[in-house]
């Protein structure tokens, strides 16, 4: 299960077997979205499927977290999310009201988020061969002049900006997860970025860095960042915004809130010069308004992120092996 | 399990839930993959999960069979396939030697058809909540200036090709499907197209229609055609190229070859005063070598395939109900 989870097993199963199978140089790029060149276009291009249990949740289902999942993957290259794809595959004998439910929430998430479904596909295998519906987007989007975003680019001296309080997707999930159901007000974060993204860029188009930290969390994404941009990321512990019940059930259950998936928020690195304007504009669209400083990139400990504490030391964030908890998303 | 067949009940799927749920421009079009425009390009877009069983049969394996079923898709509306994504839903416990033959099969499919894989995701479900491998393609190609390929474009005087021996692929999957494994010397057809493509389109730019008859079969792709174009078709059984082997088979388990699946063959709708040329690029191609004149398309009988049998007599070909046998792609 941990080879589906987003951490050091999946970048493994990426690094030994898909990547010398396929191998060409925009793979190796290793962004949430492929950044190419066709006709003269320059597109980002990205994929998810979601096997999320259950399929509803407090703040949203299996529907909309497809959509916001790969519009957010293709904002992450800085890419005007454009056209999707959606495929369904349906598990014999799901009621036709469950498929009617997620469809009409993929078509209102789609229309939120500004981009259109324009084909699809539906494979129905046998009963327990599935699970209801498993869900894969596609989704394609052009890249403006002048942007180039990739983690490759995160430089000492940048910093580092997280859009809003993290955990919220993955505690909101475990609260109604089969088995350990648990009382808690967090609802899931799903949210489409592609406008709070626009918002940043029209401020600078010299964004280093930007990431949805899904599977994994924060921290799986900073070390995928300070991994390929061979750079060190110093985090504060005290400045990441973390609610109250989700740090109340993260105790609970044992978690550190950096390892919880998201939906609905961004990891920006950001040039010093840009940080305070950056961070001015995302706070004032709907899904930055909490936005907060929460560290800088460092010439020090290349490819690792480590955290100051509140007692004055520090600690290592690691990638997480596996997810905590799987089928998030 | 019929929903998913490519039948009356996946179109009603679509008309039903589908369509009303996403409702826009582009999806009404119906096309094996979505014409549309981005920045100054224009592109075809396209998705399918395969979830065929078992992962292997004769002839290719899923791996092959999901790089070169996106790969016509992009082909049947005249682009030039460019890049793919592939995402993996993986069940819990499946070897990592087949992950790795399956990914091993999309990097030479891909290699082949001349496309690259350029984004990826991978999912893990629990044991008892998948098959295996279940994949998901999508894919992206450059149109041709002048090129307007779609069902609608069908027009009574048509020449109806296709490009070459039918119902291979079905009866391949059949031929070692559990509970029903008998000898048969049938390998799967599953080929790409797009060479093929642009040989014909090196002929005219003005091909009317292509589409590649996977579930179904021919019956549902000509159904389909008849139906968008308002047109009629009239076909000659006897002119339809069924091999040996598939006519024994389909004998012998009562089926209707025209109902079988392909995957490396595509029937195209011509002006018959580019018919001869046409035909003549494509018996020059060797995914086009056996290619066949099969039929015209008629103002009679709108909407509907009529065959003409070998006793003079006629008979309705209907869109099938659903697949003969599920999971076949």
């Amino acid at each position: 299960m941990g080879h589906g989870g987003g951490g050091t097993l999946s970048a493994e199963l990426m690094r030994e077997v898909f990547a010398p199978a396929y191998g060409n140089a925009v793979l190796a790029g290793l962004g949430d979205s492929a950044a190419l060149s066709l006709g003269s276009a320059r597109l980002a291009f990205s994929t998810d499927s979601y096997v999320v249990r259950p399929l509803f949740f407090p703040g949203g289902g299996i529907g909309d977290l497809a959509v916001n999942g790969t519009v957010n993957d293709l904002a992450m290259s800085g890419a005007r999310p454009a056209h999707l794809s959606c495929a369904f595959i349906l598990e014999e004998g799901v009621p036709l009201a469950t498929v009617r439910r997620v469809a009409q929430s993929i078509g209102a998430a789609a229309a939120a988020a500004g981009v259109t479904v324009v084909t699809g596909d539906t494979k129905v295998v046998e009963a327990g061969h599935g699970d209801g519906v498993y869900l894969n987007t596609s989704g394609i989007g052009l890249i403006p002049e002048g942007v180039d975003i990739r983690p490759q680019r995160a430089t000492p001296g940048d910093v580092v900006i997280v859009s809003g309080p993290i955990g919220m997707h993955g505690i909101a999930i475990m609260s109604v997860r089969d088995g350990l159901e648990f009382g808690s007000e967090v609802v899931s974060d799903t949210a489409p970025l592609g406008g709070l993204v626009e918002a940043m860029l029209a401020v600078t188009a010299d964004l280093h860095v930007l990431r949805d930290p899904t599977r994994g969390g924060l921290a799986a994404s900073l070390n995928e960042i300070a991994t390929a941009s061979g750079t060190g990321v110093a985090l504060t512990d005290s400045a990441v915004p973390v609610p109250e019940a989700v740090a109340a059930a993260c105790g609970f259950l044992g978690l550190d809130p950096l390892y919880v998936a998201n939906e609905g928020r961004l990891v920006a690195f950001v040039p010093r010069e840009h940080a305070d304007a950056v961070l001015e504009a995302m706070r004032a669209h709907p899904h930055g308004a909490h936005a907060a400083v929460i560290g800088e990139c460092v010439a020090d400990h290349p490819g690792m992120v480590v955290a100051r504490t509140g007692l004055g030391g520090t600690r290592v964030v690691d990638l997480p092996l596996g997810e905590q908890l799987p089928r998030i998303c």
